[in-house]
């Protein structure tokens, strides 16, 4: 099974977008595709007058934002990818974390900052991978927004990278997973400015040294501390790269980064 | 199994939905949920400066106007509904007609009047029924917003009515169906002036006899002659009455107003 975040650059360029569409719904066997859009999301906050509110690059979610994101994530952008995706033969349907209870989360408890209504998922154990299951079995591919909600009433704006991550370590238990994160760069790069220096491989061993040295980008870091915890929690590999070589990537051809134990 | 289509009003007034929502998550037995929410993508539109254009007291949907609703049915209105019942112990998740493709639809077709991105969906015998029912042996309470796909990668705005008696027909081939149409009054008025005035029964033969009479508001012949077509396709029975009397209504007892064959 193929679980796949797909970045916010890709959702915001139409001619992108609709080859990313036409790859995935190419790829055999079961996926989940998990998407975020906080720039389209941000311009509709924009239009109505609300200021976004960004406090170390990462946005408070007041009760307004979270009508926005809830209305560009959950409706605007998961229906739009769901009636793309039919109209290329693959079978779909849209989620949230609220949907079916399928992935149970809390309000991000109050430390320094408060972010407002925002999701942090519960243990991957907690995710119904039953209904997910059902869903594979019977064909259907999940579209994840990148929403949750309280079990209180309340839906909760919860990091893409984090749904992808959790969806995969609970799918584990049943399927083989790989875990893809797709952006708009060729996978981690060795020197940032030079899109050829793609580290194809990376493993505890060359992590750690490549970390020591000081030579993997600092942005990426968080990124790849996660993709070892989802390995070590069950999943089978971790492919950072390109969303136009996706279909590449899922294939299990030596495209983009590939993170394993 | 019980398929309720909740009118406007009741999503407009926090107290009436919070209350609705309670009953309806206590209904037993399998059910299904259709909304729509015409006022409040209505108020989103004039926020965002899009003219509603209307004709014949039907919204002409614009692709604006198609964004609007795609957020506000789809995201603001379904996702906040399945939170809510979440809450109430209502494992439910949020549908359209694109999701598993269960309402195949297509545009409406020109002819005097150009209604834009409006859906007309596609004979009960295309629904996805299959699906649906996976979703009522697994617990689950689908949740339908009033759109549907045209299967060529756009969403339609689509009356949520006609979304409703489609399911109610299609589930009757697997299901005994009641279709219950929720709204602001107790049922089908002699006099529209008086909420007592409610006729319990209407059957073919005195439906024809206060039709003759002109008896019975004109607003509401359309709804009645779609009730009478929805039984001749196989509904069991289709209730119209109060939203707080839903409960009552899904239980069988004798509220509102029954129409059988």
């Amino acid at each position: 099974m193929s679980v796949i975040k797909i970045g916010g650059n890709v959702l915001d360029n139409p001619a992108q977008l609709d080859q990313f569409l036409t790859d995935f719904a190419a790829i055999k066997g079961p996926k989940v595709l998990v998407h975020g859009g906080g720039k389209i999301a941000s311009e509709l906050s924009k239009q109505l007058g609300i200021e976004p509110n960004m406090v170390n690059g990462r946005r408070i979610t007041d009760a307004d934002t979270l009508r926005v994101v809830t209305m560009v994530y959950g409706g605007l952008l998961n229906k739009n990818l769901v009636a793309q995706l039919q109209a290329r033969g693959c079978n779909s349907l849209g989620l949230t974390g609220a949907d079916a209870n399928v992935i149970p989360a809390h309000k991000r408890s109050l430390k320094d900052i408060d972010y407002g209504f925002v999701g942090d998922v519960e243990s991957p154990d907690q995710v119904n991978v039953p209904f997910l299951a059902s869903l594979a079995e019977q064909g259907l591919t999940p579209i994840f927004a990148a929403l949750t909600h309280d079990g209180q009433g309340n839906m909760l704006n919860t990091n893409a990278d984090t749904i992808a991550s959790t969806l995969a370590v609970a799918l584990s238990r049943q399927f083989e997973v790989n875990l893809i994160y797709c952006f708009e760069k060729k996978g981690v790069l060795l020197d940032v400015e030079d899109e050829n220096s793609v580290i194809h491989h990376l493993q505890p061993d060359n992590y750690a040294q490549l970390k020591e040295q000081g030579a993997i980008f600092a942005g990426m870091l968080p990124k790849l501390d996660n993709a070892f915890a989802a390995l070590q929690a069950g999943v089978k590999a971790v492919i950072i790269g390109h969303a136009a070589e996706i279909q590449t990537i899922a294939a299990g051809e030596k495209v983009g980064t590939k993170i394993t134990l």
